[in-house]
């Protein structure tokens, strides 16, 4: 941020007072321009022994696979945007949607909400951010084509649920350590 | 949003190729600006059969009793949030968070993340944004006097939650019908 979003000047980087961290104010009209996280949201769409995937026809991540799930939007409740990024990356419709995780990934400044739900009529198709979709078995799932860390640890706590028969609310922080190593913490 | 924060130019409302929806984008350098939901992030802090309050020092609701929150900033984890908001407007510590509920408020473009604690050491005295703190009974709540309807569900639902032995993770959606009144959906 170079200049002032309500009035053009420029912005210093300046501890506002009252205030205990830096904050991008106006020179001239001193507005005072908050950053804070962004939610991404999105789904779990279970169609009978599988599972909704889309391969990413964007950047980051092109050609990689990931679940549904994206920016949510000014105006829309977290699940609305859930529902609307399904139909938005894979044309479908999902129901019976409840909170299934919420991960904090803090070197991002973000915080992805996932639900579990049902896909509607096991339909599917690529949207415009998607290269490709598919419903996939465990066995299906490709671990070493995962597009984001969260969701393979999305994937994993599924599957870990699915397998002893509850699915709860789960929550926690990925934490980035290097390159290619997180650290997820539970609690 | 007036002008484009990277280059000081004019910014236009128009719906970018391949969006759906109209963005703020800087006619000169084509920057598109999202704004997107914030999140707000606080807790419960229970101490014996009491809970923490905080009596609003500033605007909104300034006089009004309120839960200690405020919105999450970038780098930090939801869970951080809600700690660091607690130690702000009540000078207290809280350990063993768990996510208590998590509400969509689509009018004001929030989403509320309210953790479940224990106050350390029954310890908490006014911080900056504060008039004055209480370790209230559920007898002492003064339900009339509560700053918003967000903060007047997360306690209902504590008690009830209380009362039945048992706490969930609870989210939903708060909806405004009209100036005082709100419908709330679970789901």
């Amino acid at each position: 941020m170079k200049f002032c979003s309500a009035c053009g000047s420029n912005v210093s980087v300046v501890i506002p007072e009252g205030d205990n961290r830096p904050r991008f104010v106006c020179d001239h009209c001193h507005t005072i321009h908050y950053e804070n996280p962004k939610i991404v949201t999105g789904c779990i769409a279970q169609w009978q022994d599988t599972i909704l995937l889309c391969k990413r026809a964007i950047e980051p991540k092109y050609g990689l696979w990931t679940l549904p799930a994206g920016f949510m939007e000014n105006a829309e409740t977290n699940l609305q945007g859930a529902v609307r990024e399904t139909a938005e990356e894979a044309n479908a419709s999902v129901e019976n949607m409840r909170l299934f995780c919420v991960f904090s990934i803090p070197h991002i400044s973000q915080v992805y909400t996932m639900y579990l739900g049902d896909l509607v009529d096991g339909q599917a198709s690529a949207g415009q951010e998607s290269l490709d979709v598919a419903l996939m078995t465990e066995d299906e799932i490709p671990w070493q084509d995962i597009a984001f860390h969260v969701i393979e640890e999305t994937l994993k706590l599924y599957y870990k649920d699915k397998k002893r028969g509850v699915f709860t609310t789960h929550y926690g922080d990925i934490i980035k350590q290097s390159e290619d190593a997180y650290r997820v913490n539970y609690f």
